[in-house]
């Protein structure tokens, strides 16, 4: 099939890539209501493209939000299926004056499609899309079920698929999930993804006096809560950023001596990475651990803002009523968000310096999820990638959290297979966001040969 | 002459209610571009009622900021030379919406002015104008020389006058300075400031990466410019507030026992202090101090802002490049600005953490002052006082800085005479400032025999 399928991709080269363009040329900003057309263009082009291909029930599904597009392919009785997810928004692309060329006027350079959201999402969504056409063009059917549930949102928190997940999942029961929304750990080297932290996002509020005072008049005997919040921080954390939180570090699960030997075998150097990627004096966290386990396996503790008192320029002698932390924690697997948060309160308060009160307001929670590398999908996965690429998967781990896999996981109870192939320098976010051509078309073949090798693992 | 001065007084009672209303009701907000001809005005206005007291060659003095007034009467051949300083300029009136009378409609009301301005300055400053009136109109003649310096930007800073003192010390020269700008520590009692603490305000800048990173792809290895900045600042307090640079207390010269002693005498109340002015759970500060001598005599350290990563509203996975932390110092006697900032930056630097830069800049310094309480200056303003209310003078010190007293200071080496008549319930800079109109006349008669007995000191 899979011979087939690469012939379909050679001959259909130039329409696949000028479809991509033509996607990549609205501009479904989601941040910025002025495109509300745009997104509603994006949503019309890929429900438009997927009824092309072959998938069957396209609907766009109206929410609060954007809309969401589903369709579904569901004749391959006995075979597992899955549940492909992608975004059609997009990052705004300010700075504009750092573009090379305009960011929503698609251009093709060295092998590299450059546009906003080339990699992020619209290209590598769109991997998926052609290669249900590809199979369903050439061999009239794919090898397992597929059903495509593709957000609008997701650059500004993907709260409408969240909902629609967490209330559907019987419509979207499945066996995996595919999402193509991370990068290869280095160019040309298959990657798959399969752990992410999770995360508690707090905010620690203190207050001291009924009003803002003035430092003359008061310094010396009034609680000042910016200070009570720096003394909080410092003994939350060891100067080698190791938490204080007692039973932080209880639950916490250590990769095994495999997965570390792996991540030691991939092509990391901890003075490129300083340099190249930090450009700080020096890096810092726990002694003991590399840094792809102190990014991958081991939690934080970090300070995002204090707000409160002056923060314009130049001086004033205030002493505030009132400040805040901005707190989160990464939390690796099993441990569980709701008891690190409930220890984070109780440490919060027991170091609550004389004089303030302080409170502890959540922002959000999220659990860390971490697939099993010998789980048939994640080894469909791995195999698929491998025989496309030419050369053995690697596994890594991710160091943020990706909401819609968490809430995939919570909902629908299934592995997710991250399989990315976006690549270190893509510039996502930013001016000159590329995408790596030939990983587009590698892409295509590679998810078309995970839906074979998922319905023979079956 | 005293009992001339006081039937001139009584009989004019009116009309200098009449002129002080009419200064009251010209809104000349310093900090506010709009109210420029309201500068003007207010300007104007002191220069003509200087005129009409028989002040000699009144002018007004253009600056890059707003205009100053001199005058002065020098007709007393062999007598003491006598500054006095106010200011004309008033702080914003807002929130309109909680004044029972409009702010520039002057109101009396049981025995007080309602206005702003009432207080601070205009009402003390014209107190000088009509003392100087009521004697000139009477007798003919000031029992010392006098000086008249009256300033149109205090609540914006004051550069003007500050650069126009240190520019003309031959211009000014006198023998003491008479500033009315403070308050009586309670209704009734007669009260001279003689202490100032100084001051070091510096601002603390922690760089980490080159760029703000996302803390869940760096978080755990890369440095946090707000972390450090906790870290720092929890270092150079203990959690009793005691400054941990090393020599910081070295200088502090403590205050007499007679001193200290004089305070515990003083109407003060802790819990009443904590409960009306501060509102916190409890006080804070050094140990085995009493809450004024933590106010006016001990140094302090304070925080009064951390800029830097996510300030805003709800949740940001930020690891800022850069933070920095507003720091002041308040300064007591014998402490050198310079000397401290020095060990502030020596410490600050000693305490970076790894993979930080940190650099410290200066917003400003201000030496402490202290007057001798047994100048003949400040020994003639007691002794006026307490003759006026009828009790002895108590002495006390202020806890924050004025700069224009310091700059009399170093520039014409003087005493200063902080004769103040506000009340502690006049809210100053707030709704509904007001002055006590007994204390208006008082205050007449007291700066007037606070000249005649300069003079017999002379």
């Amino acid at each position: 099939m899979s011979s087939t399928v690469d012939a379909y991709i050679e001959s259909d080269h130039e329409r696949f890539l000028e479809e991509l363009k033509e996607f990549l040329s609205i501009p479904s900003v989601s941040t910025l209501p002025e495109h509300k057309p745009d997104i509603e263009r994006a949503c019309g082009f890929v429900a438009e493209r997927l009824r092309e291909a072959g998938i069957e029930r396209v609907e766009r599904i109206q929410t609060d939000g954007n809309p969401l597009v589903y369709g579904e392919w569901m004749k391959a009785p006995g075979k597992p299926t899955v549940l492909c997810y992608g975004h059609y928004d997009v990052q705004p692309p300010d700075p504009l004056d750092e573009w090379v060329t305009p960011p929503f006027e698609p251009s093709v350079r060295d092998g590299n499609i450059y546009a906003r959201g080339a990699a992020d999402d619209k290209g590598q969504m769109y991997i998926h899309v052609k290669a249900a056409e590809a199979l369903l063009q050439t061999t009239g059917k794919l090898p397992v079920n597929v059903k495509f549930l593709i957000e609008g949102e997701e650059e500004v928190g993907g709260t409408a698929v969240d909902r629609y997940v967490a209330e559907n999942p019987e419509k979207l029961r499945s066996d995996a999930a595919l999402i193509s929304d991370t990068e290869m750990f280095a160019p040309g080297l298959p990657t798959l993804c399969i752990g992410l932290r999770g995360m508690v996002y707090a905010e620690i509020v203190a207050t001291g006096a009924a009003q803002d005072l003035h430092s003359g008049l008061f310094g010396g005997a009034a609680p000042n809560p910016l200070i009570g919040l720096a003394q909080i921080i410092s003994e939350l954390l060891t100067p080698a950023y190791r938490v204080q939180i007692p039973g932080f570090y209880d639950d916490v699960e250590e990769p095994s001596d495999e997965e570390i030997e792996s991540w030691v075998q991939l092509p990391f150097d901890e003075g490129e990475f300083l340099r190249e990627k930090v450009g700080a004096r020096a890096l810092t966290g726990e002694a003991g651990f590399a840094v792809l386990e102190r990014l991958w396996s081991r939690p934080t503790l970090e300070v995002h803002g204090i707000v409160g008192g002056f923060m314009g320029e130049g001086a004033k002698t205030v002493i505030p009523a009132k400040a805040s932390a901005k707190v989160s924690m990464r939390l690796v697997p099993r441990q569980d968000p709701e008891k690190i948060l409930q220890a984070f309160r109780e440490t919060v308060q027991c170091l609550t310096p004389r004089g303030l009160r302080v409170e502890v307001k959540t922002h959000s929670t999220a659990e860390p999820v971490l697939m099993s590398a010998t789980d048939p999908a994640i080894e469909a996965g791995a195999r698929a990638l491998a025989e496309t690429f030419g050369k053995p998967t690697v596994t890594v781990r991710g160091g943020g959290s990706i909401p819609i896999v968490a809430r995939i996981r919570e909902s629908l109870g299934i592995p997710v297979v991250l399989m990315g192939f976006g690549l270190p320098d893509d510039r996502l976010h930013s001016p000159n966001e590329k995408f790596h051509l030939p990983n587009f078309f590698a892409g295509i073949r590679a998810v078309a040969r995970f839906w074979e090798l998922a319905a023979e693992g079956s």
